[in-house]
């Protein structure tokens, strides 16, 4: 641990994984899935992105296996969901949405600054964060056997990836790490909300 | 090599390695894949849990890449069954099903082994242990693009589980590490016969 | 970089690379992504081979991660043709098959030689080619919730795996290893397009 960034890392790691494992039980559970199936989809869902950025940088073990805090938290999320499911399906989706947002900057974030630690070449650092934020969604999706949705709909891996340049830049423009970590994960959040507020879409090239 | 236990561990790798071949052959064809698909669906089922192990705990190359041996044990197994497709489909379904406990026990218990020899946290390695019994079968579901069956059915993957939890938890006792093996690998065994005898389920989530 | 060899494997790796974007951005645009989607098909499939070939070696960071050149020309790539998809669609498809044919030797040559380099046994290393070939186009059909199409029909992966295996019994034989190289990829190269001129398929298994 250096200091004040790693801290802010730390505490951003776990946040997000504590949100995206709520995400991930409920995916589960709408899948009809068991028990077991609920956590691994929570752990897949909630440290999948960063288990996949750690194994392509070269940092195994990834962080989520060395450190048993990580999946104690999926697990304890993904449980707590299937227990309170009846309960928890009365959060309203608006409120799902921000906070899903929050976890993707997060994730988007801690994955683009342990990418530029390891020595990854910015353009792939950006990548790298992109992968950490989606991730996880896009290995849910395939354990469910769906097409991961990031691939056709919405500005949500493209909120990651933007949010990722920008902090990546800053940086280049001589900004405090900190400073530029944050301005990146304010971009993707902002991007992410309003494209789901205005129904903001990519283009597509099918012909008509 | 160290001595007894890994000597354990080889000759558990390869029983295990020969059984998840065969049922990776006979749901290949089921499949109605040609001789190639055959082929690599018995690799993945057979290897692919204890690649993904290896990846994860950060043992690369994994030993399935390092050692021919594996591979060609994989293939020939794969090959065999696609010859002899018509005799070993008279397999009566329930030796099968208790030759596949065996596997499931004899896999979590070596990949629990390896993962606490290569200094992961106890509470990891019995997901490690219990990626290695599954994962395979879980990569072949997601190659013939099915819902892996682990995730919603049956006591299996948590049989793996409970077989690598007792194992850790009787090393803490201070068992013999080699008994500590022998009694995971019994009480996975001996979970999922009875859960498929008597018709055991785990709990779902959704509401009627 | 060592020398000519090294050499050679740079330019046929970009070549590959490109032809395989190309192809994955095909797809995606068939499947009714969106532009977010199209880049991230055409990188799979250009890189999916060499990146899942570089973790299970344990050459990590994989080259497409640590040089950003890569992923440049896999980005650039599959927006030219998300542009100029409408002129690309008119490419007969005889001459995509061939260009297709040619990136499969490439990319299984350059991975033998480099699973080789990295003290793989030279079986394994056969395998290590095959993976790099055919690898990107079977994550492509996985993103795409399809069975990977190498699993069931064609000579793809064999005629991956029929060059890999003579480039190495060449070397074996006391040929010089970039001649062995040109003869496994015009072996692979050849059984490809003839499979696909005169229909060649592999056996089943499955019982009429």
């Amino acid at each position: 641990m250096k200091n004040q960034a790693d801290r802010l890392l730390f505490v951003v790691d776990h946040a997000g994984t504590v949100l995206f494992a709520m995400e991930g039980a409920f995916a589960a559970i709408a899948g009809n899935l068991d028990f077991f199936g609920v956590m691994v989809v929570s752990f897949a869902t909630a440290l999948g992105g960063g288990v996949l950025r750690d194994v392509l940088i070269g940092a195994t073990p990834p962080r989520a296996i060395r450190d048993w805090r990580y999946a104690a938290e999926a697990f304890t999320t993904g449980g707590a969901v299937f227990i309170l499911h009846q309960f928890a399906q009365q959060i309203p989706s608006q409120l799902l949405m921000i906070l899903d947002a929050a976890g993707l900057a997060l994730f988007a974030v801690a994955g683009t600054q342990k990418a530029l630690d390891y020595g990854i070449p910015p353009f792939i650092a950006i990548l790298m964060g992109t992968v950490t934020g989606v991730g996880g969604g896009a290995i849910r999706d395939i354990l469910l056997m769906r097409i991961p949705i990031i691939l056709y709909t919405d500005i949500y891996a493209t909120a990651a990836l933007v949010g990722s340049a920008v902090m990546v830049l800053a940086r280049r423009l001589g900004l405090h790490p900190t400073l530029a970590a944050v301005l990146g994960g304010v971009v993707c959040f902002a991007l992410r909300v309003c494209s789901v507020w205005w129904h903001w879409n990519l283009p597509k090239a099918s012909a008509p």
